[in-house]
């Protein structure tokens, strides 16, 4: 596509892995940087996990098992299996492939790479020539409060299916935690044309990004167009617990509680089609089209869709 | 085997495994406890590796690949593949069923438990029911001396199949390290009847047991009988680099060399049939018998030839 400037793209996982695959086939590599949420990152069997990181690795590598959600296609289980013979715990699925990514990465971080340039690594070996960043290197937690007590994100998530009541949430290590170089990069560089918050829960996956120190703050001094895909359409959210978060925080399961969430960080927000008689009251721009991405063609229409907003 | 008395077994990987699981074939679980050199543990990839107690543990599990001489039978590689085409460290092979030990070890001793601990809940994983110990739950690394500098044992093993001439051998951390509590409570045991040194390398397989702060010195004041299976069969090694390490260490290639190696420890040294006409000047006793264990039957039949020296 003929876009003048860079764009930045911020990602959780699945969501924000489509709408990253639709970026990556329309830009260049020199034309696009996606920063990937960490807060998920935990540690399991001592190997260092980035379960964000690794979704939009698969998806863009196209490895992806895309059924399934998660991890690889062709994936083979034979360690897990053993760990259940060994009654190890099993409540995150680890197939055989995917931990190779874990082990290396572990190996990468022992030998003093940071986490960007671990990250950078393992793209590589995916043959992924867009660049893709962790949101920071330094270690931050997302921490879900519910009735049942602090949970770690992926306990949350994996472990307690989302299940728990949450009351609240906290990026634990946050305040000392600073934008990875390539995210800060980005934010520095004269040629960014516009901001992409892709369709990704706004509270666990967006938010940590945003709540970086003077990320929030960069931002908005920036002049630059910050578009934000909705994840909600037709009150529930496509994927994940973000529909029953915004209802357990007492925040409207709509457009309109997105777009409040974002508040004037944000230009426009591209709302489904479908949403069009939802009310809005909103001061930003509100564009309308598909977001649903089920085929490739769904998911390059809709990256289409967002650079044309950002065009100036 | 009507045996009176408990046998301690010391052993180290492949050939001290046979041993051991003759042993079990005759005696009960309450009759023996094996003692098996941690000197060849590394970390690898974050994971905490033990390839003797590993080795005793799948062959005494009955999953140990025979014809490959290491690691489980029906093993697949699909980890290890990724991590070659990611261009990881792919020296030391790991099996998708091997790693889940490795990955569960890592998981016990992070929760707290000892060596000792961890290696009972793994055994119990493989339905083993005699008693298997690491010589110390304290860290001790065997480092190979050579032309080529010091090298930690796994890389002199298995990086550089033994190719590097050695010119000495040491172990780190040895001074510091305490026997395990379950070596420990055998070698207080009253009714501890014999010690078989199993046919292991002597320098770099029984020596890190018997180099344990008092171990050598407890074992000579018991007075129980302590034979050796010599590993040493014809000037050569069964198995591995020991024939090469006598060599290289300007010492003689046969049964005088093993012989002389334990001096006054031994009360029967254990001869190959093959052998009798080597001349061997020694104080101990020596038997002759075949001490080749290719079948099931070789190794029970060697077994109870040992506790046939140590019968009283």
């Amino acid at each position: 596509m003929n876009f003048g400037g860079k764009v930045l793209a911020l990602c959780g996982g699945v969501g924000g892995a489509k709408l990253a695959l639709g970026l990556t086939e329309i830009l260049d590599p020199g034309q696009l940087r996606v920063v990937v949420n960490t807060g998920d990152d935990f540690t399991h069997f001592g190997l260092p996990i980035c379960p964000d990181l690794d979704t939009v690795m698969y998806t863009l590598g196209g490895v992806s098992n895309r059924q399934q959600g998660w991890g690889r296609e062709g994936e083979s289980w034979n360690c897990f299996d053993t760990l259940k013979d060994l009654g190890a715990e099993t409540w995150f699925q680890l197939g055989d492939r995917d931990l190779a990514v874990h082990l290396q990465r572990r190996a990468l971080l022992d030998a003093g790479y940071s986490l960007s340039e671990a990250t950078a690594t393992l793209y590589q070996g995916f043959d992924v020539r867009h660049d893709v960043v962790p949101m920071t290197d330094d270690p931050v937690a997302t921490i879900i409060e519910s009735a049942q007590g602090d949970l770690p994100f992926q306990h949350y998530f994996v472990r307690h299916r989302c299940q728990p009541a949450i009351t609240g949430y906290r990026f634990n290590g946050i305040e000392d935690a600073r934008p990875s170089p390539g995210f800060q990069a980005i934010l520095d560089d004269p040629a960014l044309a516009g901001i992409i918050v892709c369709p990704s829960n706004p509270f666990v996956s967006v938010s940590p990004i945003l709540s970086l120190p003077g990320v929030r703050e960069r931002i908005g001094k920036l002049g630059v167009p910050v578009i934000a895909v909705s994840p909600i359409v037709g009150g529930a959210a496509i994927k994940g617990p973000a529909a029953k978060m915004f209802r357990e925080l007492d925040l409207p399961v709509s457009n309109q509680g997105v777009a409040d969430f974002y508040g004037d960080l944000l230009s426009t927000l591209v709302v489904n089609d479908s949403d069009r008689s939802e009310p809005l009251n909103v001061s930003t721009q509100v564009y309308y089209c598909r977001t649903l991405m089920h085929s490739l063609a769904d998911k390059v229409a809709l990256a289409e869709a967002c650079l044309s907003i950002l065009k100036p």
